[in-house]
């Protein structure tokens, strides 16, 4: 058995400038919703800029990390509190769970393991069941402290957006949370048996989320990796991380991951469900994959991909694909229909699955498993067909209570990005849309983070709830600690424009802020301003590396000369001392029309 | 003075498994119109895969490079046999021409040095005259076979693009490209003493164009690394190269590039101009500015970048802007305007400028001195306002037999990106729109060419003909080697999803032989289909360096069990034999309903 690292290091302490504050509620006094207050030079005579926060407790520089008991269980009380739960013994750890690990590559159980929660009796103790019984949570309430980001009044930033029907209120009340929830626009990804994650809501009339995928593969990385990859991917503003794992000491590198994430997990369970039947997709049965829901349901997994929209007569409408299906879930489905002339077994027993996620709250993302791998197959018969079916199925885990969300794909050209955003909404109501990229064309392997994040700022923009990053590394190989930096940070750019563009109110509050520190040219407050404080600087030192540079007024790209912010500065200077308004309707008056044609000259 | 190092090293050679081939014309037989094929592994059984060149000589392998001597002058035989030239003197370089440098830092002028030549009377030697003519230009037909990438039928990829009103044939023909550019829809930046350029066309009915900006600064940079920048980011795709030099030796370090340069150099004048003022805006003339025009033509500048758009009644639109004016030439021109207060000299002279362009056929690019350096800045009255004036400028233009284009925005939002390219049209009739970015956030420095990759794929989409290329330094510092790489193959990125996006014949050629590949595990090439072969094959191999890793039938990310990829081929394979259109056939009839209700099962 391998040794536990009781010095695991994970990455920790606040950004630059920045501390950890934290908010409470009305109704819910002692919440504590955490935000990030960045600090300005006292010559803006501005105040700090509060921005949203998805570090967990690592980037408060009063915590103090021990993975070995994990993250502080907050929402425990909540949960114990509505009554609807018992505690109870719980699957046991079976060899297959970590894929025949032998014993000596086994990776160490996480040592403070707690008794798994479930409904009592046949009760849904999801946040929707809550919402239609006109219930707000302590979840909804943090959620919209959360989304406005500490204003205590509506944004006065413009919002000048064009939303293409989303209604982004101009301040969230948690009475608003609970109605989209209830009405099955939003989720609330949050199984009862992750108390340690800080609630976040995932719909189209919300801030855009991001998603990272980590996970271990059969070729490379361990449990350390992944764990630092999860907090690490937090740090850079992932709101929920995928575990994407498919080797071996699956189980365990999940329980560590969970234990001390701040955000909800989400899985693929198929993906261990198959290393269970050692890789053989035909050995693959209902039982296998139940047993896997409730193997991850009582870890506290909060939402599960479901590849219960691949029927079995989609799959000829893949034949003449020129990527075929490119989705592993999908494929390992449609690999399975084929063989034994079945109808899917996700499909066939969609309502039971339904039956599993009520009793823990694991939200269920319904997977995308013909999203077209390539601009050729966007938007095919294969495609839609399986879009309506989700559709069907969104239906089944509304009626079932069960929060549910849709992936979408995948590569998409530009042109044919918003028929999949309209296509969604008119197959699945108003569930939200959770989509990979999608990448707006083929050929820039190594650079698919950039290729898929133009398509995600512009689906996320039409309607899109939560955006799956893209590393560079995709395609290609397993992405490391700077990839999944580049991929989160382009996704938070992607998102970040969305919002913008769909006109969320406070959205260009941090723009604002950030241009009104380049003008001033308050060099520092630009880095810390930046969503990789980092990187700016380090950029910046690389050509004026002097600390006298940090206080210059120009940069290295024009030199003190040439600097358009420097001279543009001065001509308002200048503007003030002769009256620019006064100027200005003299210049007016003098020429007659501020656009006189210039052949009258 | 410095010693000029004869062994001036630039990139060179082919890219992996690419060769330079060229083809000829009909109406002129002896045009070599360069293009690059990529091979592919022969079990593909396809044909090499021929993509649009921009890197000149440099990649073809026969090429002997000596910078020297400067490029072949190809063009220089098309120009004298138009009899409408005369060489002549020129101008002699002067101390100012260089920024005053001190005898001992001076860069050797270029050794090989060309008499200037110049129209005859008052001729316009410009393509929009000839084109307006009725005459076809052999640089006409060698952008039509360019255009086409070797194609000699129209394409057969899918053209289903939305093209918002452009209207791009399935084949270019020289008369096609002859009516584009008589009508100001295009223009070809190709100045007569610039005959080492090899054609090329912007515009909206044809590929769309990235340029990139190198320059050497106040700060630091010198001659050779300027030559290897406009080499480097031809190289990897610049359609244009932007000489934005603003220190010592401008000159002569662009007679440099000039000579060596196979892609039209634009310049922005009035950055040597202020220079030869000693960098006291104030001082500026008509005069030194003309003066200036007439040395940069002489060397054989493509297009000037002219800000005559700004006048004086604009500037105090500016005042209550976040960032104000981030235009350098538009910073310079309002200070001018306000010291004086007189009317921009660039706006009183613009039928000057215009005579001075068109005897050399330099193009004009006019400048949007007033486009706005943030968020909260974008589509404003001063933006705006500066648009309508260069409206009227266009026109002159016209008037004069100049092929002109419009240079737009900037930071702009998602959402309010179409109304620039709406604006554009509106205000300057067809004319070439060339757009920097723009950005649709302002919140991710050193990351700015995401941030304006988006904005530049859209705007691409909707119309814009030539996108300016903004590096990762942007705001920062000035951009290193990889820098201009990066933002290269970004605004590659960017110009090709807008191709597709507007439904280019052809343009999907590329992405489907590259996913194809991608489904057959051809790795090589799948990296040498890409954009940056180079960097696709260094990541995969970062995972999986072993050279039999290039032929598996897997991936790093999944590994042999998860390849979604190969349990597609497994199901074709299985589907095949089996009879995979029965097998539909039967699936179909079996639940009478491909989207049966799963509410019946």
């Amino acid at each position: 058995m391998k040794p536990i690292t009781s010095t695991l290091a994970v990455s920790q302490g606040p950004l630059p400038a920045s501390r950890k504050v934290y908010h409470s509620g009305e109704q819910y006094k002692d919440l504590r919703v955490p935000m990030r207050e960045i600090a300005l030079h006292p010559s803006s005579g501005e105040a700090p800029v509060v921005v949203y926060d998805t570090s967990g407790p690592y980037s408060d520089s009063e915590f103090v990390c021990n993975l070995e008991s994990g993250l502080p269980r907050t929402r425990a009380a909540w949960i114990a509190e509505r009554g609807d739960i018992e505690s109870y013994e719980g699957r046991r750890v079976q060899p297959a769970d970590n894929g025949f690990v032998n014993a000596e590559s086994v990776i160490a159980e996480f040592p403070n393991k707690h008794q798994p929660l479930r409904a009592k009796g046949d009760k849904a103790v999801t946040q929707i069941a809550y919402a239609r019984a006109g219930i707000i949570t302590p979840e909804m309430e943090y959620i919209a402290v959360r989304e406005n980001m500490g204003r205590s009044i509506p944004a006065e930033a413009s919002t000048d957006g064009e939303s293409f029907g989303a209604t982004i209120p101009e301040f969230i009340t948690p009475e608003f949370v609970r109605l989209e929830v209830a009405e099955g626009r939003a989720i609330i990804p949050c199984n009862i048996n992750h108390p340690e994650s800080e609630p976040m809501i995932i719909g189209r009339n919300f801030l855009v989320k991001i998603n990272a995928n980590i996970g271990n593969s059969a070729v490379t990385s361990s449990m350390a990796d992944e764990v630092e990859k999860m907090v690490w991917s937090t740090r850079w503003g992932a709101d929920t991380v995928m575990d994407l794992s498919t080797g071996r000491n699956i189980h365990n590198i999940r329980e560590w991951i969970l234990r001390n994430s701040a955000v909800p997990i989400g899985t693929v369970p198929i993906y261990q469900a198959l290393e269970k039947v050692k890789g053989i997709a035909e050995d693959l049965t209902w039982e296998i994959f139940r047993d896997t829901l409730i193997e991850q349901a009582e870890q506290g997994v909060d939402y599960f991909t479901i590849h219960a929209g691949l029927r079995i007569a989609h799959v000829p409408l893949t034949v003449d694909r020129v990527t075929g299906i490119v989705s592993r879930g999908g494929s390992i489905m449609a690999k399975w229909c084929l063989h034994h002339h079945k109808e899917s077994f996700l499909y066939e027993h969609f309502s039971e699955i339904c039956d599993i996620a009520r009793r823990y709250d694991v939200s269920l993302s319904l997977g995308d498993g013909l999203r077209p791998g390539s601009i050729a197959d966007a938007n095919d018969a294969a495609q839609f067909a399986e879009l309506e079916t989700l559709g069907e199925l969104t239906k089944i885990a509304w009626e079932k209570d069960c929060q549910v969300m849709i992936e979408g794909p995948g590569h998409v050209p530009m042109h044919k990005i918003k028929e999949n955003m309209e296509k969604q909404q008119d197959c699945c109501g108003d569930a939200p849309f959770y989509t990979l990229g999608p990448l707006t064309t083929d050929i820039a392997p190594g650079y698919d983070h950039i290729t898929s994040g133009i398509g995600a700022a512009m689906i996320g923009w039409y309607g899109t709830a939560m955006l799956c990053y893209v590393t560079p590394k995709e395609h290609l190989g397993l992405p490391d600690r700077n990839d999944v930096k580049t991929g989160v940070i382009t996704y938070k750019i992607a998102a970040h424009a969305a919002d913008l563009a769909k006109g969320h109110p406070g959205a260009q509050l941090r723009d604002d802020a950030l241009s009104r520190a380049r003008f001033e040219f308050r060099w520092q407050d630009q880095f810390n301003l930046s969503l990789d404080p980092e990187t700016a600087e380090k950029f910046h030192d690389q050509t004026l590396p002097k600390e006298a540079h940090k206080v210059a007024h120009f940069c290295s790209m024009c030199g003190p000369k040439f600097c358009s912010m420097r001279i543009s500065q001065d001509i308002r200077e200048e503007a003030r001392s002769q009256g620019m308004q006064e100027m200005a309707m003299r210049y007016r008056t003098d020429e007659g029309d501020l656009y006189m044609p210039v052949v009258k000259r």
